[in-house]
């Protein structure tokens, strides 16, 4: 537990400082100390509390997300559907030969490691194409390390084909703010990049919000497509008022009013 | 329940678009949205266990902070010190004469709400002063109210006396900027403005890491003092490494680590 290790090194170097203090103040400083000491405790206590519940719930999710994908396996192209509709996911492609090659993307599973707290995998199924050799590539998330880690599989082209290394290839690889835009734009950028996944938004978007309900982003709100002049197939309907009553939704599961670059409904 | 409220009109909308499709995929769609609902009635149960975990501990935590609160009532300048030693606190003290005023400050209290999903309030604490007759202020943050809200306590300022107010006054009321850099430099400007409590970081600050542990606060770490240049009353320690060598903590309980505009260890 480094949380814990941190705690008690910080007790250490309180003490210390405790020592400086007259001798009424130090025993009431070390009283204060000692109740922050049980507070620890007791949020050490809530903290395993709240785990369980959480671990519980992921298991009683479990069957349902695994029927959601099977479902969603009889819908051609849902997921690459739902991440072009998705307001931050769309800056994912960086063309046309990237939007081509996740149409080959059949199923995306996302799941906890056992110990919640030690991070989560991406998992994006793909089916037989021209691009890689993989069935499946695997993101995961080691965000117990310290510092936090992230490590993807290695892509095996195909002959010809390197997706997303050239978008935007950068003279100064030092440049932070290059690296960012530069994942915006490619897929298989954001898949490779590992060197700060507390910076990694896309791996949030993935696993909080599309995961939790790609439903709605499969299902494009009219109000989005106007809002970005885009008409796509859709025809224009009643209820847009309706959307653009709908208040934001607290728990992030509900971001379909966000601006967002559409690229159509269905592609 | 405005979440609840919000997921069965966006329902609606998507049975709209649901019909759009070929009866094979409306019927398959039909069923992820009706895992989707199953999914949300499990959502709905974790946060409430959870919810109902938060409860159990808040009660368990109050004699502590009750019993931390009688002690510190026994050290002079606690609060404020803790306060001004903090490295985004201290931007809340607009001069010499809010500071002066601050030492009249003799307790916090911080609770949640009982219903916990519906806020909290803050209480500041007054002895008898020359410049309010207040002997409590309060804020109080309703959460569940759509959009949320703030209040405060009116002040009754004594003759003469009137902080804040004038701090960085601004020509355009409308500039969210310059209410941000207004609400930075003063403790009574923030206090009194309840513009969007969304955007009100220093209630945060207090109430998930002031609040938490103000000791570490009050106890001054040597590491930020010599990172800012500032020696204060302290002599320079040996322990400095041990500090630096202390990774930074998730919970957001240790942030000594953190820049801060030190003006000293004890004021």
């Amino acid at each position: 537990m480094t949380d814990t290790m941190n705690k008690k090194l910080k007790r250490i170097s309180e003490s210390d400082r405790i020592s400086e203090y007259d001798h009424a103040t130090q025993k009431t400083l070390e009283e204060i100390d000692a109740i922050q000491n049980e507070l620890d405790t007791i949020n050490e206590k809530a903290s395993e509390e709240i785990l369980q519940i959480e671990r519980k719930y992921n298991r009683i999710r479990k069957p349902h997300f695994e029927k959601r994908n099977q479902l969603i396996n009889s819908i051609p192209n849902f997921w690459v559907t739902a991440m072009m509709n998705h307001p931050d996911l769309s800056n994912l492609f960086s063309g046309q030969e990237e939007e081509d090659c996740l149409h080959h993307l059949t199923k995306i599973e996302i799941e906890d490691f056992e110990d919640i707290m030690s991070g989560y995998y991406i998992k994006f199924y793909f089916d037989e194409n021209p691009y890689f050799e993989n069935a499946v590539l695997t993101k995961e998330y080691h965000l117990g390390n310290d510092p936090p880690t992230s490590k993807s599989s290695q892509i095996i082209w195909k002959e010809g084909y390197q997706l997303g290394q050239n978008t935007q290839e950068t003279t100064n690889k030092n440049s932070r703010k290059r690296r960012v835009d530069c994942l915006k734009t490619s897929f298989f950028n954001w898949f490779n990049d590992n060197i700060d996944p507390y910076t990694d938004d896309f791996a949030e978007e993935f696993k909080d919000d599309l995961w939790l309900n790609p439903l709605q982003y499969y299902l494009v709100a009219d109000g989005q497509e106007e809002e970005n002049g885009i008409e796509g197939e859709e025809e224009s309907s009643s209820d847009d008022n309706d959307d653009s009553a709908i208040p934001e939704d607290q728990s992030g599961t509900n971001s379909q009013s966000a601006s967002s670059s559409l690229t159509g409904r269905t592609v």
